[in-house]
């Protein structure tokens, strides 16, 4: 390792570590009340911003950190230990910053980047709507020229931070019927006119997520406020999906290793007909149970932003990696939180929370059914003579 | 079938139709709010009483309904369906109603099971402490004889409807050392001097559950508030608890029945990549799948039902069923939720409530650790030549 | 029940039981053998004919025991417990037997069914081609009327006992592109001239099942040797498998049941680390969970049984029965396997050769992706109010 | 990289092409007949020893390749993917060449390791009895001192080779009621006075991999024939079986590789129902499922292989690795078998050898329960604020 680069993991291994006492500080306390719907937002996104979280991949010369993917990806961990939901908002808002800086590094960037990183002006990207989750190709949400801008129309739901977002990144099709190749970017206010938000009615165990949808009825985007041209928002779909696919392992990977934490500590000091639970046999293999298909699914991660970091084509790894990780996070999950007894069940502890989460998951940034089809037709024996 | 027995039979068949009734009526529209933690016990115990549901297994010349245990089985999946929590707190207040009866028909049985019956008093069985979850012999209440009655000390906790009880059958030590033989059951009021709630800190998704703890301090319980003598107790708490894993069996089938109803409805109407959902064969093999382990939980909880209602040995028939049942409803309502898209994550929805529901279902009545060693020591190879 | 009813009970429970002693005096000590390839079929089908195993269903006027379906069942798990590839052997040719007494009662009756009782002619039912397995409507043998017989032509294969049959029951298609509808049975006699062996190399532990394929090359079977006429065929093969699936599902189970009885022997006589292997907890844990997979899966087929002998439709719970117990089989087998230590990998014991019968069973008689896809469209919500 | 370290990168690729090739000529040619019991040695092993795959990790100074382990691990994949029992029987001889090069370079890898690399002597390590699977405290083989040499007496089985090998690393113990302090290992030869082979009858699907016992009866041993002091063999065993858990990993992991090239290929080929069987939707999930779940037990064995080639412990890393992959490769070939319909069961695939291979697995070098104990007993949370 060259001395800079030496620099630069000592400076993301300390910065992973502020993310940890982050999670401790900021997080811990909140996270059960956010559980139960009582979000402020205040509370969440000012003081990540001040911890340098909103900044975590914006390049230095923009102000930010400019870690790696993968260490963004393990100050994630840090925080989806304690409150997954917390860190799926906190990374949307972030991601949007990143990306402003990369699409538009002299229009949009001065106006919002440094806002996006103090955490007082929130974003979010907007690509689904009521009637295409998964099915890029069937967004209904139009964009058409209106002098030098745009005036969009149609609804977005199940978006991340769309419950408290200032700003959001919205997919809109530019040409009906061009499929992926017509969809553009644009940066719109929450405060435009013909902005309105809605409601989704779901699980207050997802508050501090924001999840949320709006509708847009003739909003007006200036021509400054494009962030992709029509034909180059798809890449870059793809490009944030797959990244989106390996973090979200990763917060499910965190989620586990928390319950082992809690549960090996209770393990210790709780005990049953006369030993303490962890002189239990059936009950201490269920740790070894765990922590083996936690580490199967931490090197999924490490792989995938591996390949990311370097470059390389990511697309099955980190599909292998979500569909992984999610699925292993829902089991093992569920039965760390038995190896708790009545206890996992108090709010103090994270296991209900994150089980719904785990859950989310599933579904966030590509569903499994998309996945198992994505894997299936990508799939090549390996070489070699058969 | 002679004619009385057919009689009887259509008699159930009509009421557990009621029950289904009573749960689209006053269980549906509640659901999602209860689910957040905004619960008002008026709304659910007196509508329910007067639908019969607090009468179930009460026999007829008390008042009640004189159902056969597996037509009560019947009755609470029809609520279990819809609100798994609610369902769990109307039979544990009902049990108490039918325990009166038979363990004190003159003296407790008419001061309270009418109002039992009617919903206007809720009562609930407290068994648990802070560090005896599943040994019952290392239960630290204590009951001392004092004057012609009997004082109280103890903490139970994470007992049902302990949030909102007027009554409560509590499980306590007579005699210091003597194990499950010093067990007695005492009928206490909640307005007694000396009782105190405690709130338990857990998922808002339990609210209806109305899970809670309570301490009593010298609480003076008089001697005809005896439910169960020293010696008796213990063996009621056995036949009791293997009736408990049954219909939690039960309940946790009918959840996994009304989710694969939802599943199957949404498959025929949503699409997906211009097919209805139900056409893609991945999508609908998870139905099949659901479908038929669902079949073996239901058919494993017939034959506890049978046995019981036959008076036979019910324990392993019982712990089997829990055991499945449990584990079952918890891989395949993730499935199944799975199948539902971002739309089964709906308040509107039972899915996330029931998934904390179904593993909530683990620990109570007998933990899946505890099951699964009274199966192994139980175990017996079936007779034949070897 | 009534005292006719009671014999009848009676007399099949008495014959389980010699089915019990046949097997472990007549599968027992050649089970190994006959797993290594080294099978005579006199071995077998005599004693087992003489033992009655091989008239179970044919009615009483025929000579045969006249059981029901379920007795039928409960005396072939007899057989699986020790040998399932022989027990899939016996059954083939009785169930030829059986068939030939209701379709062909004058005329090939008398001429096969005491042979086949007997053991001394032994016959099976040929479905399979080399590229049709589970599309009926693809079958390519074909029968063309020649005379007042038939010529036939095609090629079987995967068909059990086809490796040393006397007789064979042939479906072929009697008028092209007419699919099921044109789909006869014929009986065929192995020294006709035309018909050719093929071998199919497969697994050892196969042998006794006999599976093997033919070829018929202008094969002429006379008119009195039609078994069904076209359009009658493909009804009974409905039934036929619907019942098939069944007794499979029943023989998986008994494969358990014998593993089960296995370990439990064994796990009270070996040590390990200074204690009896059933002192172990997690060792002992693996028994619970088998023993309540297997209780799942004897109630499934239990069910399907009552339905067949009820004469109700049967479709659903048999594919459930099968679905349920083949996996359910291929899991327990192997955990079950692992509590022996390398004692089980002798050949004593049944578990290697019952782990590949196993997955041999996800096959026969339709394969796992047929029964979902069947389940998967057969599906229909229970009713009750939404 | 250095260009040496390139040198010997491309020097292991193109060795690893070598030894798939082996298993393309010399094994798959075989493989079937082998797994129906009919093994000849000289067929194996000569031939292995000529194509270099018995001198893998013999020091170049020695007349060996010099591999790192995770080179070695690679080649050893290439063998399994076609013949997992033979692998095991090379890499068992290999591995004495290895150890005899390390503790007796002066007295023993004179006499035997070039006879080894050539495979024109066979050896084996044996360390299993009767009474003691995995408890080392527990061998019962004796060795006592005899004027300069030693007497040993006991039986082993269980022992990889055991039916044909020419010498034997033996561990037994030198001094009663010692423990693992007093267990030291000797090189004996088959042909001794007082050594005798003991059959062990087990399935045919392993004789490649010889499996069988002896009995040493005062059985002489030269002072120059000790491998390993007292006291030195137990950190020997340690070592020595953290790698082979590491390489049986990662030879289950081949298999599944195998099978899914098999199955995809299949896939293209055969239709069902009017389409290939890959255009069917289920069926081809299964091909995305075992593929994620390949490439986390690669994952696993590569960081395996990672830290053996750094000199780092390794106990946990290992036994995750085997304890994950030898469950995967049980699960997923059965799942793949399935994929083929019937023709997976043909003697030209090895899917019905290697599933019962898989199995073997579990057991041998430490049993799923010893690794289960062994990970929740090292099981340490990850550090971070909690």
């Amino acid at each position: 390792m060259t001395s800079g680069a030496e620099d630069l993991s000592k400076r993301a291994d300390s910065f992973i570590e502020k993310a940890d006492q982050f999670a401790q500080r900021h997080l811990a306390p909140n996270a059960a009340q956010w559980g139960k719907g009582i979000f402020d937002r205040q509370a969440l996104f000012e003081p990540a911003g001040a911890a340098g979280l909103l900044s975590l991949q914006v390049p230095p010369e923009f102000g930010g950190l400019g870690l790696s993917f993968g260490d963004k990806v393990k100050a994630l961990q840090k925080l989806a230990q304690v409150d997954f939901s917390a860190a799926m908002g906190l990374v949307n808002s972030h991601n949007v910053a990143a990306q402003l800086v990369q699409a538009s590094p002299h229009a949009l960037s001065p106006l919002y980047v440094s806002h996006l990183m103090r955490g007082s002006f929130v974003a979010c990207t907007a690509l689904t709507e009521p009637g295409a989750g998964s099915d890029l190709g069937q967004i209904q949400t139009t964009a058409i020229r209106n002098g030098d801008g745009w005036l969009l129309n149609g609804t977005k739901t199940w978006i991340i931070n769309a419950a408290h977002a200032d700003g959001v990144v919205v997919y809109a099709q530019t040409q009906e019927g061009s499929g992926v190749k017509g969809i553009a970017a644009f940066f719109i206010r929450a405060d435009s006119p013909g902005f309105e938000r809605i409601a989704v009615a779901t699980s207050s165990a997802l508050s501090s997520m924001g999840v949320g949808g709006f509708r847009m009825t003739n909003l007006y985007c200036e021509a400054s406020h494009l962030v992709y041209e029509p034909g180059e928002a798809f890449s870059d779909i793809m490009r944030a999906i797959n990244r989106a696919r390996t973090y979200v392992a990763a917060m499910c990977c965190a989620m586990v290793s928390q319950a082992l934490t809690d549960v090996s500590v209770y393990g210790r000091e709780r005990s049953a007909f006369g030993r303490s639970l962890n002189q239990h046999q059936g009950w201490r293999w269920q740790i070894a149970q765990a922590a083996t298909a936690l580490q199967a699914g931490e090197l999924l991660v490490r792989e995938a932003c591996d390949l990311i970091d370097k470059g390389c084509e990511v697309q099955i790894a980190a599909a292998q990696a979500k569909l992984y990780a999610t699925s292993m996070a829902q089991t093992h999950l569920g039965s760390l939180l038995h190896a708790m007894g009545a206890e996992g069940f108090l709010d103090r502890y994270a296991f209900l929370r994150h089980l719904t989460a785990a859950h989310t998951a599933s579904l966030a940034d590509g569903s499994t059914a998309m996945l198992l089809e994505r894997l299936a037709i990508e799939f090549r024996p390996k070489p070699g003579a058969i």
